[in-house]
């Protein structure tokens, strides 16, 4: 089968590497000039005239960014079947409707109102009780297009920086960490869900992933799982979807979602039976799904802005290393390794060695070592 | 870097998949017309004029195949490294170099004799014995050129069947097992081998490869481990090394060797911290290499001439499927199916109920079948 793929960065690359031991073959369709891929051939279409003979040479569609222009996605999924479908990709590129949607299957979020002026905004504010977050609905990501508001004397500005006509203000949370789970849904509806992991950013970037997140309560583990299953059924979903969540003293609570292979399932491509990456290529191509049970103890270290010392990294047998080919850039994405171990005391220890041949990497710091002592089982 | 692979079939294929992560390109350089590798770019070169702008494009050269013309891999080593080097390729062509160097180095074999005529192929039979099996020295592999002989009177017909002016003749030995060692050097001379394999072929053809093979005694291993030191290090061997041993009541007797990576070597791919085709792109890259320890028990299924019930295989979630990309032939390797464990009795179970959906798959016998009852740590 011939896979299209809309989007040729790394996360389409690691598709295909995946893909193709199942004798799938990749096509990538971009839309700005400079795929990162690397691997297969791409079609540049700046103008956007090439995507109905895109997807005419393809058997099915998916995508690796939810960016994509909705009526190019609607576009090629009168020719061919698109998965996820564009749908998906309209709600998961308005915040109002991705949050509207996890409210109505009762999906706990931080607590949220829509504004359309400085005005509402201010009042909005008040409501939720200071500080809050506002954001643009549409367009931005990774951070952009958002202010935080200390007092309703910040509206003004924070109205006029964001410069959109429709914002989300969202209640601040007092959360411990941060974690994501990752699930796939086959065409026949078999849903398979991969262990909670907990996520480390620094500078709006994310750093490290662990899985099994430590210390989870199988009834929150199965909490999550529900929620997944709520979307995934609701969305006819087919592929793998990520949901990031806070946790906080009173559960899980929804951030947002991504309709597509995300940097927190990195870890499975070493960590689990079957990666992240295989089973969304399962689910677009129509195949039963792989098991995602995890291989011991993982983490992901993401390789950001410089390589480092590629040739000491290599010398460690713990270190599964996947790089992108990309040229250094600071706060681009040029990798990840996977650090496995059978405890989590090897883990934190390996996840440090390796950290000291990235330079610029963070401290790695997650809820592990907030317990004195780190317990292997905790 | 970009690596060079001359053969473009099923193993220079799974190499890319291995070094695209490392962020290796691959160029293919093949002299016959069909090239299955499915990924890369492929040169088409059935004159050879090719080979010179072949290894001008390239930064390192590997192979893929031992049967290529040793001028050709002669030229291309004038111009960039070649790994493994031309001089190990004139040997593997070579049944009598082959097995002089593994007599210079004291490697155990069975008893053998070279030959140029048919009388003195009927006398080297009564030497070591009859029955014996002789064999093409140069061109001959998978079985062809080859004659068993159950006594004199067959020497005639042998010697005119097989059509070579000289031949190697071989005692039979009473083994229990086949097995085989896998093995890497780095240029920096650095030395990692896999647990040893038991193989079971039906019809000429491997169709399983079980590793850690059981009932191996370590000090068995360990005599294996330092003869493949023996042979890395006479060659200045760079990559992976494949030698197929018996197994009899005197130990381990060699087969033969391959100067690449090997089908009793797949199982690596999912059973190894580091597979076959990483640790040999890493070798030939230049890099250090990866570790060999097994993960769990594993067991390698080939999938010959027909692809089977590749629905229900993907099913199983122990079965790590590997698929070539090829159309179904008789006798013709289309992928091969990796099936993980924790335990032998585990394995045994999971192989035969991957088996079951390969039609034409022979029943699973191998060693562990023979011991009553199956012990998981046998």
């Amino acid at each position: 089968m011939k896979i299209g793929v809309m989007g040729a960065g790394q996360l389409g690359r690691m598709m295909a590497l995946a893909g193709t031991p199942l004798a799938h073959e990749f096509l990538f369709y971009d839309t700005s000039g400079s795929p990162s891929v690397g691997i297969g051939e791409v079609i540049i279409d700046k103008t956007g005239a090439q995507a109905a003979a895109f997807a005419e040479r393809v058997d099915r569609i998916t995508y690796e960014f939810e960016h994509l222009p909705v009526d190019a996605a609607e576009q090629v999924a009168e020719l061919k079947p698109l998965h996820p479908s564009a749908r998906v990709l309209s709600i998961c590129q308005d915040r109002e409707k991705e949050k509207s949607l996890f409210k109505e299957l009762g999906i706990p979020t931080p607590r949220w109102q829509i504004v359309r002026s400085a005005k509402e905004l201010a009042k909005a504010g008040e409501t939720l009780g200071f500080p809050v977050v506002a954001k643009s609905c549409t367009e931005g990501y990774d951070g952009k297009g958002q202010a935080v508001l200390r007092s309703a004397a910040d509206a003004d500005q924070a109205w006029n920086s964001i410069g959109h006509d429709r914002l989300i203000v969202e209640a601040f949370v007092n959360f411990s960490r941060e974690v994501s789970i990752i699930a796939v849904r086959s065409e026949a509806g078999e849903i398979r869900v991969y262990p909670i992991a907990e996520n480390v950013h620094h500078e709006g970037i994310l750093r490290y992933s662990l899985a099994p997140a430590p210390g989870l309560s199988q009834a929150v583990q199965d909490d999550a799982f529900c929620l997944m299953k709520l979307l995934l059924n609701e969305l006819d979903y087919v592929g793998v979807l990520a949901l990031e969540l806070f946790e906080t003293d009173s559960g899980l609570l929804a951030n947002e979602m991504a309709p597509r292979v995300h940097n927190s399932g990195h870890w499975t491509m070493d960590g689990a039976v079957t990666s992240q990456f295989e089973n969304h290529v399962r689910a677009v191509a129509g195949h039963p799904l792989g098991d995602t049970s995890p291989r011991g103890y993982s983490c992901m270290v993401n390789i950001i802005a410089e390589h480092g010392d590629l040739g000491r990294l290599m010398e460690l047998p713990y270190a599964k290393i996947h790089l992108y080919g990309k040229a250094a850039r600071p706060g681009r994405k040029l990798g990840h390794i996977n650090v496995l171990a059978d405890t989590y005391e090897e883990l934190l220890w390996r996840v440090a060695n390796v950290a000291q041949f990235l330079p610029g990497a963070p401290e790695f710091q997650c809820s592990l070592h907030k317990s004195t002592p780190v317990r292997a089982e905790d």
